[in-house]
C-alpha cells in the first residue's frame, strides 16, 4: 500500500468507527453540533473569508475562469446564509428512528421497520465550499459518518470549514471525525475510496463527466447525479399565456441548472401563435433558438437544429425547439431524449395530462408547472442532498431520509419456523 | 464486438422494448398471463420432467453431487407447487401505481409519488430450475421486463420452461420477450451484462463467490444476496426451554440455508444449564460444536473455535458457540462478526431486548424468535426475490416492492420557480 493508502485506510477506519456512535446518538446531540456549528461560522467568519480569499485570488492566478471563481467565493452575505442553512437543518425532524410501517403476523410475530443511517457516506465535490457544510450537516443528521473530498481550488477554504465541524461535533459530545475532510486532493483518493466497500458505504459523486469517469466500477454503491436535460410539451389544448410564462420560467430563471429545459416541444396545431409570443419574450433574454425545420419557418431568426442539439446538456442560453404532429410523437421523442430527470407538459386536456404522467418515465413529471420545481427544497424536503438520476435506493431530489436505510426488527415469545 | 455481444445486445435492446410495455401493462393482463403459465406449466408436465430428467443425468455423469442434482430435479410435486406459487403471485396486489405519498406545497403544487417498475432486471442464477419461474413470475408482475441466465446444468428444463412463460406473455396480450431466457451458458454473458447499464437496470445474482466475482466492477447496479452469518445471543435473563427451542429450531431445521444460526453466544450466568441442556438436542441432530475455551469446558465434546470459525458459513450441521461475560460483549462480538443478515437475542430483560435491537447493525434483529423467520413469506410479502445484505435500495428479505423504483408525478396549474 502507498503512504495515501495508508493514511485513508486509518481515516476510514475512524469514520467507521465515528458512523457506529453517531447512528445511536440522540437526535438533540446532533442537532446542538448543528447549532454549534452555526455560531462557529459566525464566529470565525473573518478567518474563512481571510482563507477563502487566498484560495481565490490562486483560482484567478491559476487562469480560472470567473464563473468558477464565483462558484468558489465566499462573502460575508454568502457564509450568513450557509449558518442559516445550518440551523434549518437543525430545525428538522431527525429521521433515524422512524417507523416506516410495522405489521403483525399470524404466529403473533410483530414486525417493524425502522429507518436507520446508511453508514459512512462519502461525497466527492468540486470548488463551491458550501457543499462541505452542506453535505456535513446533512449526512450527520441522517446518523451517518460523512468523509469529504472536495476540489483542490478550495482546499483552505475547506480547511477552516473543516476543523469548525470537527469542533462542533465534539462539542455536543459527538465524535470529531463524524466528519472527515480528506485534505489530500489527488486523484489517487478516489481510486481508494471506490475500492473500499468495507469502509464506505455509499459515494455520492457531485461533479462532471470527468469524475463520471474516475468513479467507474467503484466497488462501492455510487448514486449519481449527472445530467439533466429537460422537456417542456406543449400541447395544442394548453391554455398558451400559462405555457409562456412556464416555458420563459424552465429556461431563464437559471439557464445552468439541472433542472432548466433544454428541450422544447410544441404540438402543430398552436405552433404559430404559441412560438411567435414565446420567442418575443426568449430573444429579450438572450435565448438562442434552434429549431426543427417546422419551427425555422416560424421563426426566422432560429438556426437549424442538428440531431445533437436534441442530446444536450445546454447549461446556457440556448434552447432546442421541435414542432409534433401529436401527443404520441412528443411521448416517444421524450422517452428517448430525456435525461430522466424532469419533464412537463403544458395542457388542459384531462387525457393527454394522465397519459404524460403515466407514460413519460423521469424522476419528476409535471403538469403545468415548471421543471424548474426539480429540487429538494421546493419539494418540501427542508433540505436537498443532490437530485439523483438513478432508478435504485432513491430517485429524483434527495433529502435527509435519502441518506438513510431500514432495518426490520422483529419481536416475539418464542416462536420457531414450522 | 463478438458474434455473441450483438446477439446479446439485440436481445437486450428487445427487452427493454418490452419493459416499456409492461411498465404500462394493466395488473389484469399481467395475472392473466400469470394463471396461462400455471396452465402451460401442468398441462406441459411430461414435456418439462423429461428435459429436467435429461439434464439430471447429465449432471450425474458429469460428475455433480446427489445434493446438486436434487437442486436441479423436478418431479411431479414440484412442479405443482411451482404452478400454486405462480397462482399465489397472481393473487398478490400490483405494486405498480401504489400512491407510496402526497402532499400539497404553499403553493399549491401537489406532488405525489408513485411506485413504478425498474425497467429491465437481470436475473443470473444456477441450476434450480424453479428460480426461472419466480423471477419471471415476480419480476414481471413488479412490470419489469426480465432477462434470466440459468446454469448450464438446467439449460434443457429452462428451455422449455422459457418457452411456455413466453406464451403466456404472448396469451395475455403482452409482448413473450417481456421475459428473455439466455440460452448461452458462457461465462461472457455475464461479462456482457454487466457493461450494459443503457439496457439493464439491475442484475440480482443468486449464487456463491465465484459469481460476486464475476460481477465486481460492474456498471449495472447489482442487489447482493450472498452471505449469511446470522447470530443468536442467549441473554442471562432468558426463558432457557425458550431459548433452547429458539436454538434447536434457528441451527437444525434447515441448517443449509443464509438465514440458519451459526454462531451461538452464551451470558456467562446461565451458560453451564443452557448449554448442557441444549446439547443433548443438538447431538441427536448431528451437530458437530465449536467453542471457545469455557465452552469445552462445560461440553467435553466440543471442539476448540479457531478464529476462522467466527467468520464462517458453515451451510451445515455445526454450531459455534461462545461464553460471553456481558450484553456489551456479545454487542460487539455479533456487530464485528455478523453477515449483517440476521441476529437474535433471547431475553426477558427490556432493557437488553431494546439495546440489542438499536445497537445491532443487521437486516433483520429478532428478539425471542428464531433467526429463520428472515424470509419473504415469513414477512407476509407474499413473495420472495432474495434477501438483501446491500444497504441501499432494499435490505433484508424482498418482495414484489423490492423490483421497483418511484417516480414523482407533480400537479400544478401554471406554477413557475421564484
Amino acid at each position: 500500500m502507498t503512504e495515501l493508502e495508508n493514511a485513508l485506510e486509518e481515516a476510514l477506519r475512524q469514520a467507521r468507527e465515528a458512523a457506529r456512535t453517531l447512528a445511536l446518538a440522540t437526535g438533540s446531540a446532533k442537532d446542538k453540533a448543528l447549532l454549534l456549528l452555526r455560531d462557529g461560522l459566525l464566529q470565525n467568519k473573518e478567518r474563512i473569508l481571510a482563507a477563502n480569499a487566498f484560495d481565490c485570488e490562486q483560482a484567478k492566478a491559476s487562469g480560472r475562469t470567473s464563473a468558477f471563481v464565483d462558484r468558489l467565493k465566499l462573502d460575508s452575505a454568502r457564509l450568513e446564509a450557509m449558518a442559516r442553512g445550518v440551523e434549518q437543518v437543525a430545525m428538522l425532524p431527525d429521521p433515524v428512528g422512524e417507523v416506516i410501517a410495522g405489521w403483525r403476523r399470524p404466529n403473533g410475530l410483530e414486525i417493524i421497520q425502522v429507518r436507520v443511517p446508511l453508514g459512512v457516506v462519502a461525497v466527492i465535490y468540486e470548488s463551491r465550499p458550501n457543499v462541505t457544510v452542506d453535505a456535513a450537516c446533512l449526512g450527520m443528521k441522517a446518523g451517518n459518518a460523512v468523509v469529504l473530498r472536495g476540489g483542490s481550488d478550495a482546499i483552505r477554504t475547506n480547511r477552516e470549514l473543516a476543523s469548525i465541524i470537527s469542533s462542533s461535533l465534539a462539542g455536543a459530545g459527538l465524535p470529531s471525525c463524524g466528519v472527515t475532510f480528506i485534505d489530500q486532493t489527488s486523484r489517487e483518493v478516489i481510486q481508494v475510496l471506490k475500492r473500499r466497500s468495507d469502509l464506505v458505504d455509499l459515494i455520492i459523486p457531485r461533479g462532471g463527466s470527468e469524475l463520471k469517469q474516475a468513479l467507474a466500477g467503484s466497488a462501492v454503491p455510487v448514486l449519481p447525479h449527472f445530467d439533466g436535460i429537460c422537456h417542456t410539451y406543449v400541447d395544442r389544448s394548453a391554455d398558451l399565456k400559462m405555457a409562456e410564462e412556464i416555458c420563459v420560467n424552465a429556461k431563464c430563471s437559471r439557464p445552468s441548472v439541472c433542472n432548466a429545459m433544454e428541450n422544447l416541444l410544441v404540438h402543430r396545431d398552436i405552433a404559430r401563435p404559441f412560438l411567435r409570443a414565446l420567442d418575443l419574450r426568449l430573444e429579450a433574454f438572450g435565448v438562442e433558438v434552434r429549431g426543427c425545420e417546422r419551427t425555422c419557418e416560424i421563426l426566422p431568426r432560429a438556426v437549424p437544429a442538428t440531431d445533437e442539439d436534441w442530446r444536450t446538456e445546454y447549461l446556457d442560453l440556448v434552447l432546442a425547439v421541435k414542432v409534433v404532429d401529436s401527443l404520441d410523437e412528443a411521448l416517444s421523442f421524450i422517452n428517448r431524449h430525456s435525461s430522466g430527470l424532469a419533464d412537463a407538459i403544458v395542457t388542459n386536456d384531462l387525457a393527454a395530462a394522465e397519459r404524460f404522467s403515466r407514460e413519460i418515465d423521469s424522476a419528476a413529471v409535471f403538469i403545468n408547472a415548471s421543471t424548474r420545481f426539480t429540487d429538494g427544497f421546493e419539494f418540501g424536503f427542508g433540505a436537498e442532498t443532490g437530485i439523483s438520476t438513478h432508478r435504485l435506493h432513491a430517485r429524483g431530489p434527495m433529502g435527509l431520509r435519502e441518506l438513510t436505510t431500514y432495518k426490520y426488527v422483529v419481536r416475539g415469545s418464542g416462536q420457531v419456523r414450522l
